[in-house]
């Protein structure tokens, strides 16, 4: 089943040939993820397609300089938007309800489910695709870069273009260790243990960890890649941000 | 192009056959979906599978009585999950930082991706999907139901089963109206009408506007969909819940 072997081939790629993407490609990619649910049919989202040399070598050095960023033909930033159904709705004597954090968490999951369709659309034509953490972190800026008006709050990005590497498929977690039956099972230490063997055994990881002169995976994490300082900031910048777009008016609560 | 070709026919089924779906059938569905990107390769989410008549009888009740819920054979719930992650750290010295703001939006747009590539593999194999919005406004309730931990969220349900309805697919905003090239373009007053009139146009909302005896579609929205008094209300459930959860820990900011 085509579908099926798709989804499980998903490679995240990093490095890019500059051939460019065909409009004609670019537009099916993105219709496939129109059809994508979205809540009560609003489609509160929207995507900004960045193709331009000189804006992608910008969004570059935004992107904390992942290389990635302008070497790829095409970055696809997905936005929560509201701004477009409230425009709608005053026009139209209705007066919209939609700034507060409930309507910023309908509209990220809007333009989230239609990003992976665009993924899985993108990869289904032999593009390569790699999501940005760094749109989060970067809101602000993406939201000056991109001129986004109240109600938009840019939420992931994608890079899309072709493959100029073929990376091995990366390991997951067994099934057993993120699917609970009818009720939350937590975890006790055996189970953490044998759940992260597999990926605590790997080549990669002992690499890792003799380079980070570290004891652990975990303190990989913890110490360099997702500290607490830098989550604390982001998280900062991120609720500042939902303020500043307008989605946290509660005072009628 | 088979994979091209299910994401542009998707359709949201409301009716299901009460016929099973096959354990092998799930699990490679969950498989396929746990292949989606993840932040990190964290994987901070996990999946709960609601099988049980008695459970599902319980869980329609929680979303609103709607009634697929206890029709469909199978229930989904994704959770941005870091209790996992975190227990882990635990264990190897390593000190988690992920009580954050942040952390969760990461953690969600895991599980999102994953919910997403999931729908897309059920409908792969013939099968009928619904997510379900009450999710997030009864996160407090479904973190009783399945006994979440810190750190767990519920942020989103697939209905999944049989379909036992075959229903016309629904109307998209024409592409122009949500994609933008390289800058945000703002609307006009003509871009909105231009953008909404084929939604206005449709008999399905001439039929909505005439039973709910209001002046058009908007404030269908507004006044009796998705309200400003529910919208606030149920912003603060999950507000509430991302602190009871342990994700606004943000003093050492």
């Amino acid at each position: 089943m085509e579908t099926i072997k798709t989804l499980l081939e998903h490679k995240t790629i990093r490095k890019y040939k500059s051939d460019p993407v065909d409009d004609k490609v670019l537009d099916e990619i993105l219709d496939a993820g129109f059809r994508a649910s979205t809540t009560g049919n609003m489609q509160v989202y929207s995507v900004i397609v960045s193709k331009e040399r000189d804006k992608r070598k910008e969004l570059c050095k935004i992107h904390f300089g992942q290389e990635m960023v302008e070497q790829a033909p095409v970055l696809l930033t997905f936005c929560a938007d509201f701004n477009r159904f409230n425009k709608w709705c005053r026009q139209r004597d209705a007066d919209p309800g939609y700034d507060n954090f409930l309507s910023f968490f309908t509209a990220a999951i809007d333009a989230l489910l239609v990003a992976q369709n665009v993924a899985v659309a993108a990869e289904a034509h032999g593009l390569g695709i790699c999501y940005l953490g760094t749109t989060t972190y970067q809101a602000d800026k993406l939201i000056g870069f991109f001129d986004l008006p109240s109600g938009v709050v840019p939420v992931t990005t994608l890079v899309v273009g072709y493959p100029d590497e073929n990376p091995d498929q990366v390991d997951r977690l067994p099934a057993e260790g993120v699917v609970h039956h009818e009720t939350y099972k937590d975890y006790s230490p055996e189970d953490i243990d044998r759940i992260y063997r597999e990926k605590e055994q790997l080549p990669l990881t002992a690499q890792l960890i003799d380079e980070n002169q570290l004891d652990n995976l975990a303190q990989i994490f913890t110490f360099k890649r997702y500290t607490k300082k830098d989550n604390l900031h982001f998280s900062r910048v991120l609720l500042d941000v939902l303020h500043d777009q307008g989605f946290m008016n509660h005072e009628g609560d």
